[in-house]
């Protein structure tokens, strides 16, 4: 990894005054080439700077409502402590664009390096094949792209991300026919040896491609977000992640998308949901 | 049912300024006699404050951070709306008590009435037996605490409660080994053609003993609860609730539990996720 690595650059925020910081939208955090940041991108970067005012690094609860996609550029974040106790901090913030609010936040901040109490988890890590035997999703999409075949895909890119053929192939016409996505991945610019910062498990709660894109043949557009919250659990160990996504319960067109992600050494590292709109077939 | 059902009356909220209105926690929906309020009816009290501003009835996703319990007695809410759309208002609010916060919200509402969209539900309803199979857990409970034998459950009488012997049994030392509870109920003073309105589901979320307390024995201490996420899909139809809550993951100290309602119609009309602290064996 470079000195500073990509996720960490385009998710830094600078002090401005109190409680105030600035930062920057970057284009490579787009899911189509021109089109609206990732969700998780833009709640990570708020998270920064909401963790620049609290003495605990970790969210281990955080909400996101998004109002408004940001464009590319300068946004300012708002941070407001709530509360602090000895194990908690419970923060809001504001993500604005030229004074107009685009993203409200509220979460609880702990640490989880000192964090300790009982531990039994009955959750099974997904049920993925060995990550030899999975497609490189990102080498694959950047190559469409180069050949003109498809879009470019700027998040895909900032991660190595690999997916079982079956998952993958809504995107070819053939869906499971089940609400479900998942696979490996990790950022592009990792080296064996970086664990990722438990404010990057925030844009892997959102990076997939959406779990109802699995359902039915020709669900391919937008599904915008209304409400992210993700859990993290744990400070993730070296290696890829393998993360699993469903979504089970599409109701008047709202759905949830349920998320488990597990580091290589198999420690559940978040929980994530998020309330949607479908896409009309 | 009264002209006014006790929950509604126990939740009434007034305009007192611009945003700011004025309601008041009944000790009748505390866990026990004497102790906190319930985090669900809390919750419900300050979301009908919030659904007073806007244009839209039903929280379609609302979450909530517990600061600190109220006691009984007035309460002030403030209410921020965020954002409104044709679908949807986002909105903020702060519950407090002698200007002390003790509870933060944010959400977004909608109109369920008027929602249209997809509809594809893959989960099960639960697995429960027939209600006239299930204990009467409210009937129980008075019974014996007017017996001395337990203390007084107040929020247990706002209930008409009935759960699978199996799932209740956890209070006589016989927990079922796994992280799961669940059951039928209505409001006490339901009759049989009222509806709940969706703040009710709100209570309904929160307010079966925490499924950690059927993984194993002698887990009965406070799982306080740190943030609370309901979505609400659908308007119940008369009738009795079933709801089902579980807990898979119980990560250093720090578990989740997921909970989903349906109604007699068998239709899924809440999801709840929550962040809690684990009771310590």
């Amino acid at each position: 990894m470079a000195d500073v690595d990509r996720f960490t650059r385009d998710t830094a925020v600078e002090a401005v005054g109190p409680g105030r910081y600035r930062g920057r939208i970057d284009p490579g955090w787009s899911v189509v080439d021109g089109a609206a940041p990732n969700g998780g991108y833009v709640m990570a970067l708020a998270a920064r700077a909401m963790r620049a005012e609290l003495p605990h690094p970790d969210p281990v609860t955080l909400t996101a409502h998004f109002l408004a996609p940001p464009e590319p550029g300068p946004v300012d974040i708002e941070v407001e402590v709530v509360r602090t106790s000895r194990r908690h901090s419970t923060v809001a913030a504001r993500l604005l664009q030229e004074g107009r609010e685009q993203t409200r936040l509220l979460g609880a901040f702990g640490d989880l390096a000192t964090a300790q109490g009982p531990d039994r988890v009955d959750l099974l890590t997904p049920r993925l094949p060995p990550i030899e035997d999975c497609l490189d999703v990102t080498t694959a999409a950047v190559a469409r792209a180069r050949a003109g075949e498809l879009p470019s895909f700027p998040i895909q890119e900032r991660f190595d991300h690999r997916q079982p053929v079956e998952l993958a192939s809504w995107a070819v016409g053939r869906p499971t026919g089940r609400g479900e996505m998942g696979g490996y991945l990790r950022f592009a610019d990792a080296s064996a040896d970086d664990a990722m910062d438990t404010l990057g498990l925030l844009v892997v709660a959102d990076c997939f491609a959406p779990a109802v894109f699995n359902t039915e043949p020709g669900l391919t557009s937008w599904v915008p977000t209304i409400e992210l919250t993700v859990q993290v659990r744990a400070r993730p160990c070296p290696g890829y992640l393998a993360a699993w996504f469903t979504t089970r319960a599409i109701t008047r067109g709202y759905l949830e998308e349920d998320g488990q992600v597990w580091d290589a050494g198999g420690n559940l590292v978040a929980l994530s949901r998020q309330l949607a709109l479908a896409p009309r077939s």
